[in-house]
């Protein structure tokens, strides 16, 4: 079975999809849509694919699954319109920024019976995977703290900022999904600091730009994570989880790994500089596993309800960080 | 200038200090006190020095200094002794469990002009002083976010667990003292998760054996310390510092520094399995310290008001984890 | 321009070739050859591109540049054919096992001003063009001594090793050719000691499974090669270049970048365990190199003449282990 | 049961084993002697012990051992001297440069049933010591290769360099011994190369700073060393052992342990820059291995027959290069 796909958006990430779908051997990239032709017209002659209207994609009969790669706002109307048409749906995270309405958007999928992943990318990253692994296998016994170090290299213009949902629902929601995913448990309380240490300018566009969080779940289980919106060193995406028989960890990855020894000392690269580079193999692993999915009929993971669920912690941190106390999660 | 010791508490710590005296050049141990008068003859044998009652070292001539290596709750009324004796004072942390007699004591000293130097062995470690000095020397710019990861090789017993005082106050005050030592600025607020994950025996005593703390400053820098009573691995020790202009870290150390390399991968040895052979140095330094500190009449640091400091950080916590809230900390 | 390819060999390391090729924007898989048609009909299937023989491929006008990756013993010969037909020519090293048969089809190659590129994949992986970069940047200062480290994963069949021309031609002609590469100035003299330890098959078929090198130049420069045809751990492929100023040295890939730590230590995965996945990226750009030479009319390397040079001094590392004495190279 | 030692030689080295020898519980320094009186009343002082004239500790009866730590030309004799004298001997390697004169002074040991330890420092090292209990518990399998890198901080000057027998007999002798240590069956073969990139004083003085080394046993194991009189990046001491089941590896040692990230990359502290400190644990642990074997009565190793076999190795080495061939070892 070609699980024949049509590609909303054709910007920076629908790009990095178009390219995914069309290295999966169980996949074909049938049409793409985007406001700008330009865009659209890039990815069809790069891919040989063609260039429809969102209506016509919608309305086919040849193609079988969507990825959404639109802007945020738009999602969750995607997201209703093509469950209705009976299409299995990618669509980049976030659902959307505010619960109530990612809540309304799940019910419309879950009564249609649709199909939905959330790209919650890091879940197929390689190292990430080995690690999930590592704990399904039992090598560290019971998972008790798990702690995520995510530092972007450089911190965003502060338009994107203003549009962003603040550095919770953007940034934290991905360690979120992570922690999620690893606690094996989910967190039933969340607390949180803030500050602007980076830029100014994110401060005053209402935001901040380096938080620590703590989770913790019914049985106690906790994670850490700690983000900021700059590191000089690259891009910094490390988990560890230490638990009862032992720990993992997944270390930070660098394109070359060469190291250069001299009076100074001995110095390794920098790490990747872009979400991109770093999480090439992720993205298309995240895309194989949908096709997967789609082929054998599975349950679709992460599902809005695992989108649903960051959110909801990124909404507590928020009001943690506001109200200075521990916030419970429902 | 030789500067000639008394040692009061014979004991395991006793005997790390002991040597430490007798291996610097600067310095001379004249006699030992304890309780038990076994423990005190080894180490009089051991070292040339002289065993003596406590009342006989406070009233010696021959005596510039003591090494208080006794229970916890006789540190403050001997501190408070030799203080007025004009004895220089080392004293292994904590001066109390309780706040206000740390205070009370520290006036004391502080009256007579006393000398008094807390026992926070880490800030003394060669590998966390370099992290210190790369700080200072600017290399990582204005220090944002402290990560400090600190796991014991096993729990205590709960006979222990019950005089601790509880892990914030008897494990989790050294990372609190190296979080205040790494940050530059005063933590002012605290919030902190607790649980019982590795022996319910801690949880019946009514302590906790796995803790995340979050510290912040006025200014916005944040400090994570995550704990536990147990790691399989070894006597897990690692600090963090992410800076405006970069990151510094200091790794774990191990007793081997060797890896074997086969069908089931690369190993290392695990680390120390023990606090006095991981910070065999740091003990030394810290004497040496103290010692540099008296010959050259200068401040004594980690001071009193650094182990009240430390003390006050812990109840915070604590407080913080019994009312699910924020808190303030003067 | 796009560079038209027909692939001669549909084998392993034929499917390779056929991917880089397709997967390259400036060149297009027009044709490929195999004396077994299923093998053929599955790479013409896979990437849309004709099946023909080797004889319509030579006449073809519409193919630019053929890969080869038929059998050694055909190389040469091919070679010939296909530079006499005015084709760029990629052949997978080596270009035969007899030095005078290279030096033959050199020659012819060089009376056509044909174009050929030797398939020393090496060169080409981003880790040891990093290692380069660092020492043309001057990092290092002047090279002094390499030291390449080189182990199979596992030993091949003793029906292979018979026709492999033994170690030094099959295995080690890789570091040679890394080592003149590194070395940057001509190794004069070969020093080498072989044994059977790992496979007695392997002695059996006349060949070692156990060799070490030095290579020296003429200003005393000096490269030492270590070989076994078995690694436990993977595919071990070290660099490391001592220098005036420094030295820099490429480490080890493995597939996941994991660490788990218990009371056994703390364990990474193994390495690669196949030369394809180790050298999946060497493979790619190497071809987008023969392309981009192609393209821009620049001088081809690894040319003709570096596999012949890398084939004398494996010539040289075994006269040097039957003779017992330094060899000198021309 | 103490050992009472006498030192014979107060200089650089002296100082070190002057200094094992009195934190070692099961011995005492009675005496010291040197030539300049400043140098052993310095030793004196510090340790409490008397000084005497070299006949002086020959004659006394309050002396059970020596340390010889005086020029190397005066090893042989003094080594003579004392075990007529009835005297344990520790010796400085080399016992002489001269093979003659050491088989000559180890008939005259033997025939006095003399105990002669030569100090092969290394083998004491805790890190490679470790590697070879990793060997002798079989986590390795047998042993096939050896690499052994060995590079010195920097050059010593040419006047050392010409009393120094050359680089094979002062500087691989440490690394023919560690081989023979590690390989477990003795090299019958030595082929080298050698050269000067670093200092042209030395080639002046009629020597080497660069050189290349391979060792062969009968069943075909080898070594590999690789030695410079200048690393840059401090004293750099590894040690690599390939076996039939896995591989074990002794990294490099640094006084700190740190890591600090920013644009430029990630950048540990250069390694140790001096033997003495690089190898302080080895110092000691090689005098208690002395002394322990001294009080059990047991054999001394290394022996001086140790010593002989290393040197008969330089010897083969620079033969090797003299000759440009592999040289046969009795």
């Amino acid at each position: 079975m070609t699980v024949r796909f049509g590609l909303l958006g054709a910007g920076r990430i629908g790009k990095v999809h178009a390219k995914a779908v069309c290295g999966d051997a169980n996949a074909k990239l049938v049409a793409v849509a985007d406001a700008f032709p330009a865009a659209a017209d890039a990815i069809a002659s790069a891919y040989g694919c063609e260039v429809r209207t969102i209506e016509a994609i919608e309305a086919a009969k040849d193609i079988d699954a969507v990825v959404i790669c639109t802007p945020t706002d738009t999602h969750a109307d995607l997201i209703e319109r093509f469950a209705r048409a009976g299409k299995a749906i990618f669509c980049e995270k976030p659902v959307d920024l505010d619960v109530a309405r990612v809540k309304a958007c799940i019910k419309v999928v879950d009564e249609v019976k649709g199909k939905l992943m959330v790209g919650f990318n890091r879940r197929f990253d390689p190292h990430f995977m080995a690690v999930k692994k590592a704990i399904d296998e039992g090598r560290i016994g019971a998972v008790e703290m798990v702690t995520i170090t995510s530092r972007d290299p450089g911190a965003p213009p502060a338009d994107y900022i203003k549009r962003s949902g603040g550095i919770f629902r953007d940034m934290t929601i991905h360690d979120f999904d992570m922690a999620r995913f690893l606690l094996g448990e989910e967190p039933v309380a969340v607390t949180a600091t803030a500050a602007v240490l980076v830029d100014k300018a994110i401060g005053e566009a209402g935001d901040y730009d380096s938080v620590s969080v703590i989770l913790q779940t019914a049985s106690g289980k906790q994670a850490i994570i700690s983000n900021s919106r700059r590191a000089t060193y690259g891009y910094d995406q490390r988990i560890e989880i230490h638990g009862s028989k032992g720990m993992v960890a997944a270390e930070n990855q660098r394109p070359f790994s060469i190291e250069v020894a001299n009076g100074e000392g001995y110095t390794r690269p920098p790490l990747h500089d872009f979400f991109m580079t770093r999480y090439t193999e992720a993205y298309a692993n995240e895309i194989a596993s949908f096709i997967a999915a789609i082929e054998k009929g599975v349950a679709i993971t992460p599902s809005g309800a695992d989108g649903l669920a960051a959110l909801q912690l990124a909404d507590a941190a928020l009001q943690s960080v506001k109200e200075g106390k521990l916030v419970k999660v429902a």
